[in-house]
């Protein structure tokens, strides 16, 4: 590893914040990592949200570049269901966030140019001297600090983009939807009635189950539906009633005492989506994963686009030499599109995964979707197998797609013509 | 006054935070107001931006209900020009921002309730203990507070806000504009070559000037046009050819070497508006002025929405015994549609006032909308008539005009029919 005198400050250490910082890392820089939380190898109740993640090639790619995809692999379960079962044998994983967060964290341990600094929290960006502030809970202090390049992967509301939102035409928008989620758990146990391997989901029009496997045998199931729904769940009775209407095979999965407990129990969690004009500031500020570009996680790629932020980063690197000024500005201009992308196909996949795919029309078109790219693998590649399986930009697919579905209604309305002159004429010859 | 325990925090003592104090001061809450700059009536050098400010009857009857009216127009030049020329003689108002600010904290401090804390710049609010740290940057130690009401009023970048949109559902969008602006000064010795009293605009299609009158009979200049137009003034040549052939007549107005020294000296502002789906958070905290509706400048109403937020908490306040969550409650109900309102208007305004008043088809409306108010002067309310001089709620005024515009083309068209009809007829009776 080359040494390099140059000093990274990357705030979040989280999935993105860790990834990136093991690729500075590997490049020699000095690198300072600013976590909020305490070290969560350490602590005892780690925050409990979305217990376990898609992981599909983008999120791949980035894990292998820097030599860390086959050890993740290990403790990840290949999930090769129906929605994602394509011919030539490809499979998302279900990767738990602890484990991959712990497992990214010892990771960048192992490299001397790196220190982590956990309980702190940033809290006032100085645009003019460069300087982060973070709070020190635990010591009631506060630490000053600079670097050479700062990297905000601090989340959905990452108070480093809160600071870049005030320089010139940094646009960002933010939209909550009206559906919020919590999460169940199958035990092992039960494991044995759900079909293995796969990515269960319940789709019911305004609401929405699904089911991820863990490594333990055991499921984490996730119930999306209106936040006004929630709120009616407050009493025993009416969640058995719900649940009986609704998910009935689902009581007996989880068991009905561990259910009604869970779900009057649990707060919902809130979803946003988020997106921004630009991502850096000067040659200084840069901002990746969640702080960049939260998405909605109908696409499972939240934390995969996150990741790709961290290989398009380290090409760039390559590219400009590490010329900061000429890499962020770049970086910008590339991944603004992907990101506007991914949010707005996430968002699409919501509505698709809730309901279209309970229409027939859903399933005409998959089928004729499949048939193409069986048939021309290269020039045809269905929406959900570029975003999953390819690395081709986020953006590029949202175009394929586009005139895709104007062949695909083309193609079905000339069938359905062509079948009704058949029709037509073998009435005919009858006749 | 009564005495009331309650005690209000306010962030932020620009125009709309002091006022802000001033109304709940005058029911007598205990009031803390915290602002992050030096007290500008002690300091030399008070920021530059927007020195004169359009107040119209939406500011003015939030001063008059606090008795501050009369006094603050003794201060200000009434501009009765051609664009704000109505029949009934009404005009807006061109006053200083810095003697408003000056005399509105000057108000405030006479009331034995309310304490004024400079030098204290908002950094975090923790959303679960309501607490607010402040940093004082003089003495370089922090400062915790918390209130039973909580107002941010800390401008288009407020910290307070910022915090707040991780709560769920509070959408927000901020867009810049690609146009910026510098402020130049007509010295009251060239003050000869204006027309006193007048709201001065050059429109130039992508550009545009304006003239304000101050009480010292200088004039206040704000040149707005492309940030990347500003990028290419950068030589004493390039300043005086582009004024030379865009604002010939402005030149002796401002002097050469002013005009040159100033235009490249100053950095432009940009300009951003920001939507809120919702203004408030529990019974807890609220935004009014800029940190809830920062829009841009074109319709000269920014204080003047920021002031009425003000009479309309005030109102809330009596017609729900300040039971402060239905207090913030029906806020934002009442206030997002017009934020919204007054955002799209105040856009729809820069292109009218750059560009669309250069061609005839506006002059037309605007001559058809002036006699249709003429004549039915409550029914029909030009749109800048209600925004400017009425207390009609800014999304009623959008309505209406979406109505007008509709009758105006029809109008319009049965007009053109019915003068071609006459000329054909007039025609046939000759030949």
């Amino acid at each position: 590893m080359e040494e390099n005198s140059k000093r990274i400050v990357i705030v979040g250490g989280g999935l993105v914040g860790a990834l990136c910082a093991y690729y500075f890392g590997k490049r020699g820089y000095r690198i300072d990592l600013y976590e909020y939380r305490e070290d969560i190898r350490r602590s005892k109740s780690p925050r409990g949200r979305s217990i376990n993640l898609s992981l599909s090639n983008r999120g791949r790619l980035a894990l292998r570049d820097v030599g860390l995809e086959e050890e993740v692999l290990k403790s990840a379960v290949p999930m090769v269901g129906r929605r994602v079962h394509f011919q030539n044998g490809k499979c998302i994983y279900s990767v738990g966030r602890n484990f991959l967060n712990k497992f990214l964290l010892t990771a960048i341990e192992s490299l001397p140019n790196v220190l982590l600094h956990f309980d702190c929290k940033l809290i006032d960006v100085n645009l003019k001297t460069d300087e982060l502030t973070f709070y020190r809970c635990s010591s009631q202090d506060y630490l000053r600090v600079t670097g050479d390049l700062i990297i905000g992967a601090d989340g959905a509301f990452s108070c480093l983009r809160r600071s870049l939102q005030s320089t010139p035409l940094f646009d960002c928008s933010q939209t909550y939807i009206d559906h919020g989620y919590i999460e169940l758990r199958i035990s092992p146990e039960q494991s044995h009635l759900m079909k293995p391997n796969h990515l269960h989901i319940w789709p019911r029009g305004s609401m929405m189950l699904i089911a991820l496997p863990n490594i333990d045998k055991s499921w984490t199931v996730t119930l999306f539906m209106p936040l006004s729904e929630f709120d009616r769940l407050v009493y025993k009775e009416m969640v058995l009633e719900f649940f009986k209407q609704v998910f009935p095979d689902v009581i007996p999965l989880i068991g009905t005492d561990q259910l009604v407990n869970d779900v009057i129990r649990t707060k919902p969690s809130v979803l946003v989506s988020i997106k921004c004009s630009k991502l850096h500031y000067r040659d200084k500020f840069l901002i990746v994963g969640d702080a960049a570009h939260a998405i909605v996680p109908f696409y499972g790629q939240g934390m995969n686009a996150g990741f790709e932020d961290c290989t398009v980063l380290n090409n760039l690197l390559d590219k400009y030499s590490e010329d900061f000024g000429r890499v962020l500005e770049e970086f910008t201009r590339l991944r603004v599109s992907d990101a506007h992308a991914i949010a707005d196909l996430a968002m699409y996949n919501y509505l698709e995964m809730r309901d279209l795919v309970t229409r027939p029309s859903y399933y005409l078109k998959k089928w004729f979707d499949k048939q193409m790219h069986r048939v021309v693998e290269d020039k045809w590649q269905p929406l959900y197998y570029s975003v999953t399986f390819t690395h081709t930009k986020y953006e590029v697919c949202l175009q394929q797609r586009d005139w895709q579905s104007k062949v695909l209604k083309r193609s079905l309305l000339l069938f359905g013509i062509v079948a009704l002159s058949f029709s037509a004429l073998t009435f005919i010859n009858i006749t």
